[in-house]
């Protein structure tokens, strides 16, 4: 495992020229953004936090964040204008304005991608106005315990996270943030360790580096319901790995088993997925014998936080009601960029007319189960009673064809997210293979339905 | 509810005049019994028993068990031999012989049907033989306990489970016997207050009118699963309802709270079934949507307390594989006479190539079941992980099309009955539409048919 490891280190760890460039520019623009604050008048400062702060990056992903810290006596619209203010200052026409839970400005500069983002500058941790607020404070937690050798390990860990496909806490990945990885190494102090480790974790886990906690069941309650608990240490109420989805969480408990099993480059650096060809799809779709409907429609013009969720929610949604009428959704997911896909992979397609309505047990009155069924004129048998005891009519199914179905879904489009619902309500299209062929062409929807149709474990392709 | 119970009485209970003849016939029986005994100098003696013997018997459906009882010191052969002499003595050429659990005979004799059954005379009922020696024992229990007003309460009852389609102890049947009904009515005091209490009888009801067990949980464990436990007063450790299956409890139940709602005669003459005609089945059909599979073959020659469970083994062998495979079976039965025909109705009968095979949760080793499943050559996705954070695979499905998994499971013949077993070695057809349309010509199943696609409980008719 050690020459793995030391050959992944020699992929990803930064040269000394790289670093040396990255903090250049870093403090290019700290030097700008306090120059801005300056000439401005406001009472503010610059700092840089994130992985570049801490040494941490992965040389193929430089990343420089830049926060504007304001005195947090000033109205949460004072910090917007004037941390909008310093931030166009220093970005210029370059800058793009951006909104999470507050605006704040990204930039190319030298190559690198900068963020610039007003925050106020609150002394406890506990009492932060806005998610941002933390970042300063877990700069600075950070910073004080990592040594150089414990960075090595931060950038394996990110690494195998990223190659493993559970990097990033973004909503659209639900997976392990960057600041997560550095918790985790601070906690077990190695890669390895935290590997041997987590290839025993259970759904719930908790960690609690300066036992916050000193009883265990006391988290495992607040976080009810959430995989893994990290208590982040600036701010012991709040779960550092709420992003982290069971689906992930699994996803990482697995790569860390299998590689302590079998320790290769392959959960670093997984193949690509091979992609398809617009000739290849009708012999697979063949070979799987499902029907695959894509809903298509234009991207609600919203950034991708606010995007995948609703995706999801309508993927959830279209599937939930799919199953409620009968209908086998052997997979489903989402995919966006210009255009946004729901992919519905449905096992059978046509359903019989009939269905069996099924009442209750002996014991319990059928009274009123059989007068509606009887009254409703959709009955094509009973009452009868099944080999357990219990009532049962067969009905009349409301709904035998998928497609049919899902456009009355579509039409009505109950429990969408509310800008997709939007979206779709000025059009979309169900595609099915051909169409699907022509979407291929799309940038990226090749490689997602190229991953979708062939879904492997990224160290198992 | 009094008025419908008087006119029900005056259908089905026999004229003195009926009465008169039924005992003539049977007085005759007893004397040429007597008198055959006599000359073929065996030790034994005629008895009458059952409803001819109780006047318990309905008038359309008159019934005269003659039993040769033998002492009990002579060996099961010797009764055999003994007693068939006996009975064919009296049933001359007129006769027929059957098994059972031994063997007997059936005659017509001035239009009745007569059984003619041999069996030991055992002084304790608990000791008995064979399964026939306790009719004596209830012949003398009833007959001492009945009084003229209660007979009229067991023809009430029987003619009820009758019309609700409960009646008949056989294993084609597995409903309520005349004996049961008896034991009922001594019990309950009246139809009346048996419906009253039925109603309200919940799976695993214990009935011991004779306090055997001072403790009711010792019979519901003695008689675990049996929905109905009534305690035979000649034989504590008998179940005198024990061929009473769950259905035709539940449906006895269901017919007492909905004769107590709201009373009519249907519940005891119900509507016939609608005859299909051929031509209507391809519309019923359609309008069902599903895939209808009918196996006939010739029956095995068994009497049908063994011809039908066997048959039922192989309806449920056969739904259990389809079901394992994948495919939905909607509902089944079976049905014979000369021929024997297992009906599969099916939802779906093509699935798709590809089906899910969900792994271990996170916290338990998937590593066997990925290397079987990567090496078993039929992934065509996977490992992935789901939602649940479980491991999938997704495979190729072994079978598509249900006829072709039909034909594969008939020509196995695994878990079928014997006896059916061999019958459909020697060949069988598989019937859709077509096939069904002419074996509606063949006596019986088209009744079968016909109330198998319009089922309902016969009082809803």
């Amino acid at each position: 495992m050690s020459d793995i490891l030391a050959t992944v280190l020699k992929r990803v760890k930064p040269t000394s020229s790289e670093v040396k460039f990255v903090e250049e520019v870093a403090s290019e623009i700290i030097l700008r953004s306090n120059e801005a604050i300056s000439k401005l008048g406001f009472n503010a400062k610059a700092m840089l936090v994130g992985s570049a702060a801490r040494g941490t990056w992965l040389r193929q992903d430089p990343d420089i964040d830049v926060f504007i810290l304001f005195d947090e006596t000033i109205t949460r619209e004072e910090l917007e204008q004037k941390g909008m203010a310093v931030a166009r200052e220093v970005a210029g026409p370059a800058g793009e304005e951006k909104f999470a839970e507050h605006p704040y400005v990204t930039m190319k500069f030298r190559g690198l991608d900068i963020d610039l983002v007003p925050c106020f500058d609150v002394t406890d941790p506990k009492r932060i106005k806005s998610a941002v607020d933390r970042s300063p404070h877990h700069q600075r937690y950070v910073k004080s315990k990592l040594t150089p050798q414990l960075v090595e390990e931060v950038l394996l860990l990110k690494q195998f996270a990223s190659g493993t496909g559970v990097y990033g806490a973004e909503l659209k990945k639900q997976g392990f943030s960057g600041y997560l990885c550095e918790l985790l190494i601070l906690h077990y102090g190695s890669f390895r360790k935290l590997v041997e480790e987590a290839s025993k974790w259970m759904p719930g886990e908790v960690i609690d580096t300066l036992s916050y906690y000193p009883d265990k069941s006391e988290p495992k309650l607040i976080f009810e319901n959430q995989p893994l608990v990290v208590i982040d240490p600036v701010d012991p109420s709040r779960n550092a790995a709420a992003a982290v989805s069971l689906q992930n969480f699994s996803t990482f408990v697995r790569a860390c088993q299998d590689f302590l099993d079998n320790p290769t480059l392959r959960f670093f650096f997984p193949k690509r997925v091979r992609l398809l060809k617009p000739v290849d799809l009708d012999r697979i779709l063949k070979r799987r014998g499902t029907r695959l409907f894509c809903i298509v429609f234009r991207s609600p013009k919203v950034v991708p936080d606010v995007l995948y969720p609703q995706l999801r929610r309508t993927e959830k949604a279209i599937v939930t009601r799919l199953v409620q009428e009968g209908f086998e959704v052997l997979r489903s997911d989402v995919w966006a960029n210009g255009n946004s896909a729901i992919l519905i992979e449905l096992s059978v397609s046509k359903l019989p007319s009939v269905k069996t309505r099924v009442g209750p047990p002996p014991n319990i009155s059928a009274k009123n189960f059989i007068q509606e069924h009887l009254s409703s004129g959709k009955c094509l048998a009973g009452p009868m009673v099944d080999a357990a005891g219990r009532v049962v009519f067969e009905v009349k199914r409301e709904w035998t064809d998928a497609l049919s179905l899902l456009k009355e879904i579509m039409a009505r489009r109950i429990s969408f997210g509310k800008n997709v619902s939007e979206s779709v309500s000025q059009g979309y299209r169900i595609l099915e293979s051909d169409g699907l062929k022509k979407l291929l062409k799309e940038s990226g929807f090749r490689e997602f339905l190229s991953e979708y149709l062939n879904r492997k474990l990224p160290w198992y392709r």
